[in-house]
């Protein structure tokens, strides 16, 4: 399988952590989401992924995903073990309510393309665009830490013993949090399946930092 | 089964779309999003949802599920007639590629607390907030028949001859590109797929205008 990945790229994190958990290794090609105007936008790789979005999955038989989520959710089908969601309906409809918390409702609007277009088209000072970035965050992730407190989980992930597609769209998301200082005191039981994913070597591994395409 | 919904929602409209398209009865709980400040953010709701969003679908065994993705695989998974993904891995992937592109990367920046932020936050003109609406629509549709060019399915619907995931995304985002006034003219497969879906009774009972809270 060939990742199309950029290190930053929350997206591209939360395929290479379901990845490096299910054990499946990949070869990853670089698109530098900021040089010369951003290699997504140029020919070749708009010819595989039309949405110009980061990260594109190519699989052995000549597929090629988009959308991390949908790439996880193949990934789960096809590479069942271990698994990233429940067995039962409902805890498997929770985990991806969470997931889509943050893969609809927070990541979505602090992407660059939007915080690009803040700038340019909006014309907005960087300190507008900061409160911007940590408005949504603000907003998001307080709702998550109430949901995980109602359901009153032994953790220490975020559904449990083993972490799941809502810890492996958390820690992107909290990554990016501390980038722009947002507050997490507050968000005690995301801090503990953090802390809990943070301390496993798949996580680690794909984590930016550990990117050959790291700055 | 309860759904929380507010007819102009576009993601309570896929939960509606899908509901119909299963046969599966629901009583409606009308959330007004506008009304109040937002029925959405007062103490009732918030007990239900700390996200703040509809739709919310209680399930009759007490089950309390948010986000309209996760609430129509839930569906799947319980009331799997008549599909809603395909049987293959790589065109599930597919359509919730499809579906995501819209759930994630359209709709969200375009969601209502998003303009009101615009207007009260940054204080932009309607013209500017209108111009933001149509841009994230403008960047987002043309990928998605591109996509359908690529795959040359026969239709008339997205991925086939049934509606799937794909058109439940698909009509409630073109549903709002035409209030805004969005050129569509080169989209023939999305018009063609919509076109389809609105032929149905389904995508019909599940329709803004037909709903009970419709202004």
């Amino acid at each position: 399988m060939k990742l199309h990945t950029y290190f930053r790229s929350s997206a591209a994190y939360r395929v290479r952590i379901a990845l490096q958990l299910k054990g499946i290794g990949y070869d990853p090609a670089f698109v530098h989401l900021t040089r010369g105007g951003g290699e997504q936008h140029g020919p070749v790789f708009r010819a595989l992924n039309p949405s110009e979005l980061v990260p594109v999955l190519e699989t052995d038989d000549g597929a090629v995903l988009s959308q991390s989520l949908a790439i996880i959710e193949w990934l789960e089908e096809t590479h069942p073990s271990p698994p990233l969601l429940a067995q039962d309906p409902t805890t498997r409809a929770q985990i991806r309510a969470f997931a889509l918390a943050i893969a609809c409702d927070i990541h979505p609007l602090n992407n660059l393309r939007v915080l690009q277009y803040l700038k340019r088209n909006l014309g907005q000072e960087q300190a507008t665009i900061d409160a911007w970035y940590r408005h949504w965050i603000g907003v998001g992730l307080p709702p998550l830490e109430a949901i995980l407190q109602r359901a009153g989980g032994a953790g220490p992930f975020c559904f449990g013993a083993e972490p799941s597609l809502a810890d492996i769209c958390l820690v992107p998301q909290l990554a990016n949090a501390r980038r722009y200082a947002c507050p997490l005191d507050a968000l005690p039981l995301l801090l503990r399946a953090e802390a809990a994913c943070r301390a496993l070597p798949a996580f680690q591994a794909a984590a930016p930092e550990a990117q050959p395409d790291a700055a």
